[in-house]
């Protein structure tokens, strides 16, 4: 069966060509016709640059997708819970099962996982058929339309890092970046009961859709502001008393991470979930004498999506005003390339027809 | 009463010279004859710079040490669990006991805190007299001496910091710095069970000393060496798999810091007591690929004096190796210049007679 | 000044008499002027009893009350957070904030602690003029009645047993017991985010209440059926799966603790905050095999007054339909009565003019 | 390839006959020859009664055993850390690794497990040739014997209890119950730090073991004492203050669990691992006047045998003394029996020859 599938070759080229269709071999298995495939910023680096850290290898083109959602097409002889024509969102990485990370809860960490799209033979969802085990299908009610099912993948990010940050009812809150992910974290941390929820970005128009969206306030720092200004402005515009409870931190810029440990209170916590430079100028003074607790949040492990489908079915959070448009398969460079100019929040790819 | 204390006028001047009385008017008060004061690194740089952050000021000189142990000799009338002779060891900062750090259990961040020593009017222990809440006095057992009982404070300092690191028996740890503080965290890490416990510090005497106090191998990074570098040798060195499970870095050193961060596995807990420059490079790509746990660490907190009397009751740490001599009440400034050279491991000066 | 009090001289027995104007020796205590009380099921065991556990001597008669609201009458010289006027809700237990349970962060837990209305010496609210420290003082917003002040007593019981459960976004939740505090966990756990939130009681208009109030559904209990099968029926009946995540228990009958472990979910987690028969019959057995976690939950502590605060002033819980009524000071008996007859939700005296 | 195995038809009737040589399928699975079979309370009590809750069915006979220790026999075509002859102790309990509890770390908990000797048809250790997956097999090094390697199991339930418990150094811990399971949670609890840890049993020779194994101290209740009256003399005997902070439970007796509530400190932790009767007369108001944590234990999970392995390897625990025979293959029965008379402390059965 033809399995068209669009290929990175490098920097700057990418090929639709057949790949082999995906036979299912673990009973536990599924295969997806794709319907949706997202765009997220590490697409758009990978087109530039081919790949993060690890570099695609023209001798050994990579399928592009991670972001997907889609119908099942296929189902494995122990599959119960699903079956042809369901409509289901997909998590794209598959852990070992088997090592410790695995056994202890925390199966984003397991060394040998599978994640869609990484190179050098990782292949993504950017394809018509993808195989993917039962229990990283996450079957959509029928009022949540397969785009929106993309969402469920930024949606399950903001869910682990606002896991990861426990926030409390009642608990003032600053996300850093007004992305995709930003914009989540804060529904996120509103379903989660958050009281002030301020949407910092360098970006006025995407800090007014962050406060029509589910941020209670928005603050746009001064260029000229050094951290600890732009802390104690945030701290005073907003009455802060001694510093926010909690911080995610979704641009990996280094003076949002500066300001963010600025702008917590004593006991508060931090997260990073922006990547950005491997090494940036850090406050750590600060970190110990406030005895802050900081942590590091990577992808998205269990129960997470499990709760964004709550959060969707619920209609706590609704992700359908992020979707900006849709390009054909054939067009998944120009969605890159839309997606770098800016243009757009969340831009989707339609499968292969 | 004469009560002849030791003033800091700013750098490098220090005088003797009365001070008042500490009259008891809170019942649960108790005025202590203080018999040792231990000298730390922060007194150091206090009698070099005048303080760190606020300042020593000519007009309002500061009573130094926040090290110390003395005898009751005097209770408020509330007081029953000590009595006039009893030898004390002293928890030198008293919180407000009504603010929500203190309440919520973490009164080492309450933002009232009276401290020793601190500019520009909370004065130290460096006296004849000292007057103290009696719950912030903690009596020896007759085994243990005075001049030990001064370490229960950097005793307790690597008590905070490794019960803020959760360590768990069985677990791998590294700690950074061969001073007091690390040489203690080392001994607490072992009474708490942990399998490795690797020493680094850039002087090879004092590994040498710590693998014979706690630590059960020492590693002296080569100068050359990047973090990544000095990282990938302790865990290859040691055989440490992925990386070690905890890591307390009590140097402030920004190198330190790096090969902390890289040191550890996935999952792994960052605890920073060290305090050195405020801002440092900082790889926080690692933090986050790795899902690390890094908390800031201040003082020492509710049950941190008692868990630390248990140690030395149940003698699973002993601090009478790190004592390395005792100066004279009028001999404090000279006191300072011995540990400045970095002579001895922990210096006291003894109380006025 | 006269200070004219409700003292209880033992059960049936109670006389409105002149009690000390209470004068302020601490500077950080106000005096209050309590302008509401509420009756708990407490008080009701006290009139009818004499107490509970601890007994009321009529050599030694107890002023009663101790849920209550007030306006500030008098402060003491170190009090700046409040002035005279200023409307304020009560929390009727002061800690020694010097024990290890204070220090803890588990002021709930003091052994010193003197709460309000507690025989044979620690005098309540139902009086006119009460002294507190300021710490333990709530100022209500403008829009919040004082009437709806007294309810931040069992709002924060409510509040403290969902913070011990942990209510995560998403969970489901059972509370059992329909009055004041089941009412009120209720709403707490919706404000939290749990998704089925199912209140179960033998009293089927107090089951409506609830479904109006704040759950999402109700289950009366079929007299013939076992625990095992009263269990099955709500899971059954709201799909449940393999049981809820967590229990509030608010009665403190046995057949509605072992339902209560019967109808969790492995690992969920049970809390006990109905105080009933010092000992029951309970399903060890399954406690253990689906390794759930029980905690109880003693009144209110660290934060919890302030949470409950935030849930009034954001208005995420409402409290004022649950008020039924305000007795005259003077018929505080009449207001016991009443509440024992089971009339009514929330009852309330006004204080003495 | 003959296969040897212990099959029980019902109470009392067991016979050797043959079964199925365990062929592997999965390439992570290894066929171990089983060395040693420990005799468990529970395998005592299938052969009394046919099995704990199902029952064995005469028509579908059950192969006995759940401890055990071998040597590897053969392996899947993916395993790399284990080959022929390799000596490891058996995890007998294997999870479906892809539900909600295996993905969140507590894989114990798992609705599918299958676990060694559990009705109808989860046959058990009890023959020549066991397959295991790999990842549930532990290398035994050196000077650790196969029958040691036994003890593995009772240890690790002893981790699991110890861990749930999370027993910090220098906290007071009682455990009830001097058999296997007791003797090893004392242990444990040493190793992990504990201060007094109090051995609780009604057999005075027990305990007798108990001091000299683990414990520091024991205590032998009088027959007549009420719970509260034994928990007082606890208390009252080793200067316990206001009570302990934890209590393991390995009984399941109700007297024990009455005396292990009241025995606690307000704040304690309670971990019930003993099973007994179902349901059992519980002093619920003193859990919740205390608010103590109790917790449900099931079998062992993630990181249990890891750390059992540790204690063992690091010489933290020696179980060697435990260990009181061997009985030949075909006298498993007698093996049974002597359990059931009280002698020896671990018994075990030799593997077929």
């Amino acid at each position: 069966m033809e399995n068209p599938a669009c290929f990175l070759y490098g920097p700057g080229v990418a090929k639709i060509e057949n790949s082999p269709y995906p036979s299912i071999t673990d009973p536990h298995d599924v295969v997806l016709k794709i319907v949706y495939i997202g765009v997220c910023g590490s697409d758009v680096h990978f087109w530039y640059h081919g790949g993060i850290g690890k570099k695609v290898d023209a001798a050994n083109p990579l399928i592009m997708g991670h972001e997907a959602s889609g119908m099942v097409w296929h189902v494995g002889s122990a599959v119960t819970s699903l079956r042809k024509g369901d409509r289901v969102a997909v998590e794209p990485g598959f852990p070992c099962r088997r090592c410790k990370s695995c056994k202890a809860g925390t199966y984003n960490l397991c060394p040998q996982m599978t994640f869609a799209a990484s190179p050098p033979n990782s292949h993504g969802t950017l394809r018509k058929y993808y195989k993917i085990p039962v229990d990283f299908c996450y079957k959509l009610p029928e009022f949540i339309g397969l785009d929106e099912g993309v969402l469920m993948e930024p949606l399950s990010v903001a869910v682990h890092a606002s896991r990861l940050a426990d926030i409390k009812i009642g608990q003032d809150f600053v996300i850093f970046g007004a992305g995709t992910v930003g914009l989540l974290c804060a529904a996120v941390a509103k379903a989660m009961g958050a009281k002030n929820i301020i949407s910092v970005d360098v970006n006025a128009s995407r800090l007014e859709f962050a406060t029509n969206f589910a941020a209670t306030a928005s603050y746009l720092p001064a260029r000229e502001d050094s951290p600890e200004d732009t802390a104690r402005a945030i701290i005073d515009n907003f009455d802060l008393d001694e510093g926010v409870d909690v911080v995610i931190e979704a641009t990996g810029a280094e003076t949002c991470i500066d300001v963010g440990i600025q702008v917590l209170r004593r006991g508060g916590t931090y997260i990073q979930t922006g990547l950005g430079k491997s090494k940036v100028q850090f406050p750590i003074v600060t970190l110990s004498e406030k005895e802050l607790t900081m942590k590091g949040c990577f992808r998205y492990g269990a129960g997470d999506y499990e709760l964004a489908m709550h959060l969707l079915e619920a209609k706590k959070v609704s992700v359908k005003s992020l979707i900006t448009g849709a390009f054909p398969f054939e067009q998944a460079t120009e969605a890159w390339e839309y997606t770098k100019s800016g243009q757009g929040i969340k831009t989707l790819i339609r499968g292969a027809l």
